[in-house]
């Protein structure tokens, strides 16, 4: 479709309202599935589905049900309360600081700093309703699951899971890119001119990082809370022996049951978001000169792709609430996978179609390197987009590969337990190692595509592109902590074990899609840091005096000494950053196991088969909730003030090789760690399903034994240090897109130091 | 001192002079200690020191300990043969691989392809006779160091594992400087015009790439090797309980062994000897424009450094035997840290020294950036050195901090294991990841420092500087397995307890300064990787056509989509090697397991107090064997492929992306899994030293196996993945600049697909 210039109007009428129409359609979409899942009463029994009548359940046990709901709502909520408490206050501090330093930096053009200041806010304030609507949702979903999964049949069960996570998943990518849209049209009043809107896309970057740093404490805070909690209870296994996981008997249970709410959904919704927003700004920036010859429309193309893939999402969920319903346990799986495969499908062509409807025939774009421009067409763009999509299912394939015990490496690391605890970690740390070689070689395939095409821009698209199906990801990766914690709440409740063990099959099922999306995850940080460190070199380059141009003329040089410096401290951020986070989860885990321990040693009833006394969970909660509130800190200082100092001191050659290090090694210790992570806890399961006869002799062998201690291990890799490598690299560039100009106020960007 | 135009020919006899002169006294130096240690008769009992007689011990013990010296020295011997056999046969292929690429890839000039071969052959050769003798001296002084241990006192035995130290280090080093220097001058033969010597310097690369590929096998064999006997031995405890270490009724006890010998000493010496190559190789093709305005003593300033070290090394080593000996169990780390710190202060005046003496007042040189020359002062150059020469002591003085149980570090990774293998696993990880930190600052440090003071020559001499001490780094690496082995000697040979309680701690100590070598080691990889790079630009730049120079006119820009591309794959390089070298050595330690078992299965009174049967070593021998080699070729393959085929394929851009990417991987890969290892071996060795009644329970008990966990998946870390790192970086930096003109016939440089 070629686009008049008579009908500029009108279609540009029609690109705000297909976002907003998108927008708001997921918000409403969220809504509808929250509404059925909140038709589940909680009680107990057997509910006939015709006649809605509950049989066989008891009302001690619907109590039970009811009181461990509570008690995991109000650890949850009291978490995310102690949290974001401490990050209001460094949203109002920083934004405090991100106001006086853009101001300056732009000449104390201080309505960029305010509208920086502003979008940073916003960032913060959506990032955070994300990651607590998603706890509540989550809690709100468990005990329903637990609920459903008491009837016959896997279809209930599974659509309840199902819809507690397209909520999340919708709701999120709904109100993110409302939230962005309103702002950039506010912010539209103050430049309307196609000129200006340079300015306006950079005022925008704040969102990105107010996301991006509440997703760094959300994801860090999270994951030391729910992983020490986790790794605190599995030890105690070693403590006192014979305390199956989730045992009520156990006063770490319900902290790691809340950490599952907080860690897994809470965090993992922040750093998405993150994630979206930062991909959207570096688009923006990067794309802000199309505005000049292509219109709103074409610039707004980025936020076009995000909405039309609400609408792909919503229509491929029929698929498995409707069209092929879950009907049997080897189904879970299925559908999950089918979900992410079909919307990847199915953005191909509507991709192409919106690149045809809303950009125009061709368009220029300033080049990142170099003086000239360059000419695109709308092909171009959608195929950078389909790059992103097609590359990150892959990525996420070959991650399922390395990681369900339904293929060769994970069973092999599993045959690895028969010598011990030592030869499954030497196996899980090189199976986590050479699952990156593919990976890699893929996202190196559509960095160099997408790039050669469209420029830094293409990388910017294919970071989208692989973000497109989001929604349909998130409501994955909710769907996974809802299992599990159904499971748990099922045995904590002492429900018939049927319930268990079919909460353990959807969890199952869970986990392996959750590794396809983490594959997502980590592929789509990746080019997203890649598109911010090239919009912040696009911002020297542009929005400078003409000596900014100068700097980066020819791109930006290896051989440089600051940069080639900065490159390996870089490299180093990521296993800076991996040693702080492990290591907090083992200093928090050793504090729980004390406390468990001391619990244990006070009240010598605590272990009998029917109790008289109680654990107390509270003093566990309390431990977890503040270590992480202690931990988080460090790191993120760390992840923020390194670019910040770079770019001040030592200048922005020194920001470039700072930003590409820490992306080419986390990227890497990303993959690897959360694969090991994966691999150890499927293999560990792996075992437990052999039989005590077959060669891997099963649960409580020694063989299960070794298993453990990598499962142990793998929970911080995997659910801490691995997933919030992901944020370290974005955080690190989206923050210095931010200050861009203000590392170049210091000497034209040579640093405090003039270097 | 400045130089007087007259004076030339006097000074250039005389560089020439200190080179050969101070490389044959470090042959003759090693000779004379060779022949110290060979005076000690291979005799059980105490020797009385004055009249010679020897009283106390068996003719039996004697005869035991004669027979297992044969039988590790048969075991060495036939590895080596076998690994040297496939060597040879891979040189012989790749020295005319070498003469047909090179001598096409400049226009069929035959001469460079025959010199670069010859090169590379003599380097190779070299490499192998490096390993071959410190091998055979290795095991020649075991066994000396046992018999030495039995006599009162401390400083025999010291100085004799000192000395077989100071045999491979400074044969070692005087042979290296003395081929390559004789390569130099026969190579001037035909290239006796100055402005000439830059194909000169080209062709020699060859030497540093024969070196370092000999290296690649020999470390990632030797490891391989050592580490499956070693892992597989302590195994042996898991599935048959209460065989302590080295005892003789083990099978895979001398393959242990021959392990120590074949990977700790031979596969070390080859690294560092490829090190030292590569280095000089770097300086010299950075550095040859200086020969054309400052004369050939000029441009083979390297080389006068390393035979400056020789000089430094020997006069530094009176210290520690006859000045300060060493007279007590606390004297040993104090005599070998000394022996490191004063070669590193005492070269800091003899550099300034040769360099105002061999250096003109002022030099020019091409700048690797840009098009101008750069001006440089001999004060300059030697800061470089002392930079890098500084840098190597705080890097490894860093190391030692993080892995020596003297420290906090460690002594807390003790305290880990209290809570079981998991807490230790990831303690140890995290510790490894933190120690990263300050290396990679210092590595920064000096390279911005001496790359700002003198370009990328800087950089090749601050690589220089930190090798500069090699033959003391080297006598201490020796030192270390000299003294494990002769503690598994002792108690093979049943001698008395005292004399292993003696070699464990001389051990001990050699354990924590080989941490420090293995800090320099990597840190100079680090840099003589970063200087190939270097060499790589410039030769692309200066010995290729005009459009050559066009190529990297403005430096390497990392916002080519091919260099951005290769850069993430590069970074994926290290990773790959880590997870294939360490599952080899899982695989290998297994099938060793396996073995063992079969022996203790079939032969049921091997284990009996006085066993009637004797266990089938060589059965393990050939195991460690048959898998060091099957599984060192595709480690070894794909390091050498990766940038030949990258540079063929995809051109010279991308060359430089995937050196870049691999530096920066490694540099923390390597640094991280030496540390986790060195940590984890010395946490348990605390470990075993605390009593029953204390904190940490000591030896047998179940932090102490937590603690054995965390060592034997450290081995595989610190003993073969870890420093076969250091190899990576570096063999691909030099392999892609031998054949940069091959790269550059392709398209000009921009490969076959010609992208």
């Amino acid at each position: 479709m070629v686009v008049h210039p008579s009908l500029t109007l009108t279609f540009e009428f029609s690109a705000s309202s297909v976002i907003l129409g998108a927008a708001a359609l997921g918000i409403f979409w969220a809504l509808l599935q929250f509404l059925i899942v909140a038709r589940i009463p909680v009680q107990s029994g057997t509910t006939n589905e015709e006649t809605g009548l509950v049989s066989g359940g008891s009302n001690a046990t619907t109590a039970r049900l009811v009181e461990i709901y509570e008690a995991i709502y109000e650890g949850a909520e009291s978490f995310l309360r102690a949290e974001y408490s401490v990050c209001a206050f460094f949203v109002a501090v920083f934004a405090v600081v991100i106001f006086f330093l853009v101001s300056w930096g732009t000449g104390w053009d201080s309505a960029r700093g305010f509208f920086t200041a502003t979008s940073f806010v916003l960032g913060a304030l959506t990032s955070m309703a994300s990651g607590y609507l998603g706890m509540k949702v989550a809690v709100f979903s468990n005990v329903r699951t637990t609920v459903s999964a008491q009837k016959p049949g896997w279809t209930g069960c599974f659509n309840t899971a199902f819809r507690a996570g397209a909520v999340m998943g919708f709701a999120l990518c709904g109100l993110g890119i409302l939230m962005l849209y309103c702002t950039m049209l506010a912010f539209r009043v103050h430049y309307p001119a196609a000129q200006d809107w340079v300015y306006l896309t950079e005022c925008l970057t704040g969102y990105g990082l107010g996301g991006s740093s509440i997703a760094m404490f959300g994801r860090v805070g999270g994951g030391i809370y729910t992983k020490a909690a986790d790794v605190g209870a599995d030890l105690v296994g070693k403590v006192v022996h014979g305390i199956p996981e989730d045992d009520p008997r156990n006063p770490a249970t319900i902290a790691d049951n809340v950490g599952d709410n907080v860690g897994d959904v809470a965090g993992m919704g922040s750093d998405l978001f993150g994630s979206f927003a930062e991909a959207t700004c570096a688009a923006l920036v990067i794309g802000n000169t199309i505005g000049v010859s292509g219109g709103w429309d074409a610039m707004v193309f980025p936020v076009i792709v995000s909405s039309v893939g609400i609408i792909v999402c919503i229509v491929c969920s029929f698929i498995a609430t409707h069209i092929v319903p879950v009907r049997n346990e080897a189904g879970v799986e299925t559908a999950l996978k089918v979900q992410l495969i079909s919307t990847t499908i199915l953005m191909i062509p509507a991709v192409f179609l919106a690149a045809d409807a809303f950009l125009p025939a061709s368009f220029e774009l300033a080049a990142t390197v170099g003086d000239g421009t360059i000419t695109l067409k709308p092909d171009e763009a959608a195929l950078c987009v389909c790059m992103g999509a097609v590359g990150g299912l892959t990525i996420g394939l070959i991650t399922e590969y390395y990681t369900s015990h339904s293929y060769k490496p994970v069973r092999e690391l599993a045959h690895s337990c028969k010598t011990g605890a030592a030869t499954n970690m030497i196996y899980g740390i090189a199976l986590g190692y050479k699952s990156v070689i593919i990976p890699v070689i893929v996202l190196a395939g559509a960095v160099y595509g997408s790039f050669s095409l469209c420029d830094m821009y293409g990388v910017s698209l294919a970071a989208i592109g692989m973000l497109s199906n989001l929604a349909t990801g998130l409501t994955i990766d909710v769907y996974g902590p809802v299992c599990d914690n159904a499971g748990g709440i099922a045995e904590m409740a002492e429900l018939e074990s049927y319930v268990r063990d079919k909460t353990d099959a959807l969890d199952a099922a869970g986990n392996t899609t959750a590794a396809i999306g983490k594959g997502f995850a980590i592929g789509s940080a990746a080019l997203v840091s890649l598109a911010l460190f090239g919009a912040f070199v696009t911002r020297i380059r542009t929005s400078s005096a003409a000596s900014g141009a100068q700097l980066f003329a020819n791109g930006v040089n290896m051989l440089e000494p600051l940069t080639f410096a900065f490159l390996i401290v870089g490299g180093m951020i990521p296993f800076a950053f991996a040693a702080m986070t492990m290591k907090s989860v083992g200093l928090a885990a050793m504090e729980m196991v004390m406390e468990v321990q001391r619990q244990f040693d006070e009240k010598p009833h605590l272990l009998d088969a029917n109790p008289t006394e109680r654990p107390d969970y509270d003093a566990c909660i309390a431990i977890s909730t503040k270590a992480s509130l202690r931990e988080m800190v460090p790191p993120g200082a760390m992840v923020m003030l390194t670019p910040l100092f770079t770019g001040m001191f030592f200048g922005v050659t020194a920001v470039c090789g700072l930003l590409v290090g820490s992306l080419v090694a986390s990227v890497q210790l990303a993959v690897s760690m959360s694969n090991s992570g994966g691999a150890w806890d499927n293999a560990k399961k792996y075992i437990e399903k052999a039989s005590p006869d077959s060669e891997l002799k099963g649960k409580g062998s020694d063989i299960h034994k070794a298993a453990v201690v990598g499962d142990t291990v793998g929970d911080p890799f995997k659910d801490t240090s691995g997933p919030a490598l992901n944020i370290v690299m974005k955080l690190m560039a989206v923050l210095s897109l931010v200050f861009a100009d203000t590392f170049y106020a210091f000497n034209q960007g040579r640093g405090i130091f003039n270097l």
